[in-house]
């Protein structure tokens, strides 16, 4: 049985606590208000916004040293729309990993909608979580707690694939908010 | 009516023209044995590799002005397949267009798999093309040819956005080539 720490109690957040559970595996959700609680899974799923990344390793990167850290982050511009605000040649993940040298970092659920975590289902497919990571035994590790909790996992690649994984999030997200589509549907990976 | 010119002969040409003929639509194909042929479509599509597009241009770029040229490619570094040959802030199509001042650029069907365009669906899902360009009435110009098919189209946004299409072909192309989704299958879009 894995313990994945959940770092933020947003929607993502929750979803991927109850696909966590889902799965028979043990959820910490941690807070603002849980700053003085220590982290204590060996996964930890940073569930924010981009924009708040640093602000929670300024307070716990020495605690995140040795456990696997998964970036779910759309690093999208708000203001225009139309870029995102990491260097094209990079990513989140990529800039995330460089912070934590000491962490295998992974890219995983930034092109699942919330609401498809939740119902397991993108229209009648499968929720598929894409995971992009350097480490394959913590690609394996995720992916398990994926796999457990009925929706299905692939290995989309090294971490240098976090840039096309941010570059579908970032189109899915246009397409929703131009109402093309749902916000509880989207991409699917059909096998 | 609209007509369109396919330049190309492969699977993804041939596979378009069933698209636009089963529509209503009418198709002209060219491959290389017809290199004296005339471009009569006002909607011109470039099925053909990205490797192939400067030979194509050098031959018919001034016949391409004043038409609509829709890039399919996919510009994968395909000795590494560990990225893309354009420049991280650029793309195909932006490259394209740039060559091609008094064309509208679309970028569209670079994120289809061939056989899906021939059976009109990935998994139970209706195979939707996403079409990004800076032209609208361009840009609906070749979505009513594919909605016409029965298959659907949806506005992707800016020509700028062909750099996030052509990461999701890219993407799915590594998918497909690790035995993790089939070339009958890939990435549905669900509204």
């Amino acid at each position: 049985m894995s313990k994945v720490t959940i770092i933020g109690g947003g929607k993502m957040g929750k979803a991927i606590s109850n696909l966590v559970t889902t799965g028979g595996n043990t959820v910490e959700i941690l807070t603002r208000s849980d700053a003085v609680t220590a982290v204590t899974g060996e996964i930890v799923v940073l569930a924010i916004p981009f924009g708040a990344v640093d602000d929670v390793l300024a307070r716990r990167a020495d605690e995140f040293a040795g456990r696997i850290v998964v970036d779910i982050t759309n690093p999208v511009d708000f203001d225009t729309f139309d870029s995102l605000v990491v260097p094209a040649d990079s990513s989140a993940a990529a800039e995330l990993q460089a912070k934590l040298p000491q962490s295998k970092v992974l890219k995983a659920f930034n092109t699942n909608f919330a609401a498809t975590l939740e119902s397991g289902k993108v229209g009648d497919a499968t929720t598929t979580v894409l995971i992009a990571g350097d480490d394959q035994d913590a690609k394996q590790s995720l992916a398990d707690i994926v796999d457990a909790s009925g929706m299905k996992a692939l290995d989309a690649g090294p971490l240098k694939r976090a840039r096309e994984l941010e570059a579908i999030g970032f189109q899915q997200l246009v397409l929703a908010a131009s109402n093309q589509v749902g916000w509880t549907a989207g991409f699917a990976v059909i096998a």
